[in-house]
């Protein structure tokens, strides 16, 4: 029998409703002939309310309360989501992580998948379950305590749910019906993919693309667990949404498969450090400690000893980055002339596995880019990404530039 | 070291100012050198939330699926009544039925306790925990299913806990401040009894005094486990509210302890019914079937092997009653002439320990009424309570007669 796992969102769940339509994907699904495992989340806003129960009754929170309190959202969206199940004649139960048991570490609140055991579950499906609905983004830590795997986490179990099972596929309903070649409120003629490597959906999904967490689409990788994105609000079938996979089950590659942007970055200058060996893990260092997140990093050529550091961070870190760097400047950790901040800058990339084995997307990047008079700041690359740090102002102009340059808006 | 359970109600933890308020009163047992058991409900109003979600949802549905749902409103409060102990700097933590665990039975959304083994909750009271603050009304079956008391399930968990910690005492926090000699919306001069026995107690709970589900008292009184009812909204202190307890411990007691009523009362005749052996069975055997609480029977002297059979049930009930004997009468069951219901009537009952080792209460309760020209229709009698049915609209001036006649403004 044939394992797929389903995960519907807070959105796809948000009232009774919506929680029917979602059940009429699950019905089709079993039968299709699938044994299916329905991750749920909690109703939309249930989470958010329940949270700020927690944070007003007590702002340093014991994590483990907090988790106890908020996983109650998505076991009343299981309970609900079986019995409209059994009312169009599915047997169907709820499982809430504790009864399957999801275990996971004793990390509260950030808690990670450690096992999730087949048999309670298996045995109910020999018994002629057809529906397993599970309540997504919790678990049971080693000392019997209820965890929580952190936002986004019933992307997570769903993953982990569908390698455990050896699912067929991880179908994530979401508010959108698949992933863009770019955002499409900024450029019309963006396209859905229908399929997309898993490289390059972790590349998208940490540049802003927000239809899968991270966390989740690792999981998928490393499992190999095929994961698919599609809407709860429209009609599906089997060649709906996007299918997130390996890239060997890509026939057609584009060179570039999509690109992305992140809106409010902020590019810092040392001015004038003195260049010695270990000068890098001295200035990011004290960056790391204060919890600034630093994304591009460039180094200039040394003069006379000295050299410039130009890093990137998230405009609401600067004032906490440029604290840091002065109390290291203080303490005599590192040695400049100056740090200006350069705040009204964006990121824009282009992702696509075929830049392995294609040379030349640089140079057509900035062609495009310079076609269209917009000067890059900073350049960096992986093996699938280059990314660029612009002005602001030109971001929407440099991603319709890039799209049209690639050919984004016609299939490979 | 003392273990004392404190249960809080709906309405006593029905914002986080409430819980916040409920937990003030947690604190100042513990600094008297209590072992708190905190017992909560659902905030007011979300039990009944998630039921008209599950109803909504599934007219008939699955009572393993509806307490799974229902169950999560005592797992919020648990939560935040544990955070908002830990921000009074009292170690204390949350456990959910399951984790106790709180064996039941199988009879979803009508569970009983079988068992609330100790060994967990003491081992964290050894390790210095102050206030175990458990989830009311829940507690998991022998399958592993989350299971529901029923309504009013939290003060039969309550009781079930104070019993197996073998507590000083169960206090139940609720929004009236004890038990009263009847009710103050009545009777003016009703008084707040200190002590009130066990038995006297569930006459009253029975007969419609709504402070305590009898449930919980007959639980308290087979295990001998001293019940207090007080104010959630008052300054309280040892002497506060009202305690239920054995007779034994009671010193000066009354004659009679209060007065009680029922309004929406109706008295049924069944006229010339053939008196022979097992005529009550055929009579009474449908009516229960057919799901009426018959209260008051009374069967008139026989003549010529005929007799009238009277007897008493909610109004509400009064054509579900009517169609069971009519059904009896078509299938030969019963002979009847003829079926006559008054729906104007009320009940009015005296309940009192004393009465069992004092004569004469019954002349003085007739004596008041027809003092007042009060007709009485129907008598009954217990050992411990005399109740009459009456016309409706002299109710009120029946419960002032004998709370009057009775002496019930002063003390013992």
């Amino acid at each position: 029998m044939s394992v797929l796992v389903m995960k519907f969102g807070g959105t796809s769940v948000g009232d009774l409703a919506r929680i029917r339509n979602a059940a009429e994907k699950v019905k089709r699904e079993v039968e299709r002939g699938h044994d299916v495992i329905v991750i749920v989340s909690a109703m939309s806003g249930k989470t958010n309310e329940l949270v700020g129960w927690v944070e007003e009754t007590s702002p340093l929170f014991d994590a483990r309360e907090y988790d106890a309190v908020v996983s109650s959202g998505e076991n009343v969206t299981a309970g609900l989501m079986a019995l409209t199940l059994q009312e169009m004649d599915i047997p169907a139960r709820s499982w809430q992580g504790w009864q399957v048991p999801v275990q996971t570490t004793s990390a509260h609140s950030a808690a990670r998948i450690e096992d999730i055991p087949r048999t309670n579950i298996d045995q109910k499906f020999a018994e002629g379950m057809k529906v397993a609905v599970v309540a997504g983004f919790q678990g049971i830590s080693p000392e019997g305590r209820i965890t929580t795997l952190g936002r986004g986490g019933s992307d997570t179990t769903a993953v982990a749910f569908a390698a455990a099972f050896g699912a067929v596929r991880c179908d994530i309903y979401t508010d959108v019906d698949g992933v863009y070649t770019t955002d499409p409120r900024i450029e019309d003629k963006a396209r859905k993919l229908d399929k997309i490597a898993f490289e390059e959906m972790l590349e998208l999904a940490s540049l802003g693309a927000k239809v899968l967490q991270t966390r989740s689409v690792e999981l998928a990788m490393r499992y190999k667990v095929k994961l698919r994105v599609l809407s709860s609000f429209e009609d599906t079938d089997d060649n709906s949404g996007t299918l997130v996979c390996d890239e060997e089950e890509i026939m057609e590659q584009n060179v570039v498969s999509g690109v992305a942007y992140q809106r409010d970055e902020a590019k810092m200058t040392l001015i004038s450090v003195a260049d010695r060996p270990g000068i890098a893990a001295a200035i990011f260092g004290p960056l790391a400690r204060a919890g600034v997140n630093v994304d591009m990093i460039v180094q200039n050529i040394s003069e006379e000893g000295r050299t410039d550091m130009t890093f990137s961070c998230p405009v609401n870190q600067v004032a906490r980055a440029k604290d840091a760097m002065d109390k290291a400047k203080e303490s005599g950790e590192i040695n400049f002339h100056d740090l200006v901040a350069d705040t009204d800058v964006a990121k824009v990339s282009v992702v696509g596995i075929g830049m392995r084995s294609h040379a030349g997307v640089a140079s057509r990047m900035f062609d495009a880019l310079a076609a269209e008079g917009i000067n890059i700041k900073v350049i960096t690359t992986s093996e699938i990404k280059i990314s660029v740090l612009i002005d602001r102002k030109y971001m929407e102009l440099a991603v319709q530039a890039l799209h049209d340059a690639f050919g984004l808006d016609s299939a490979a």
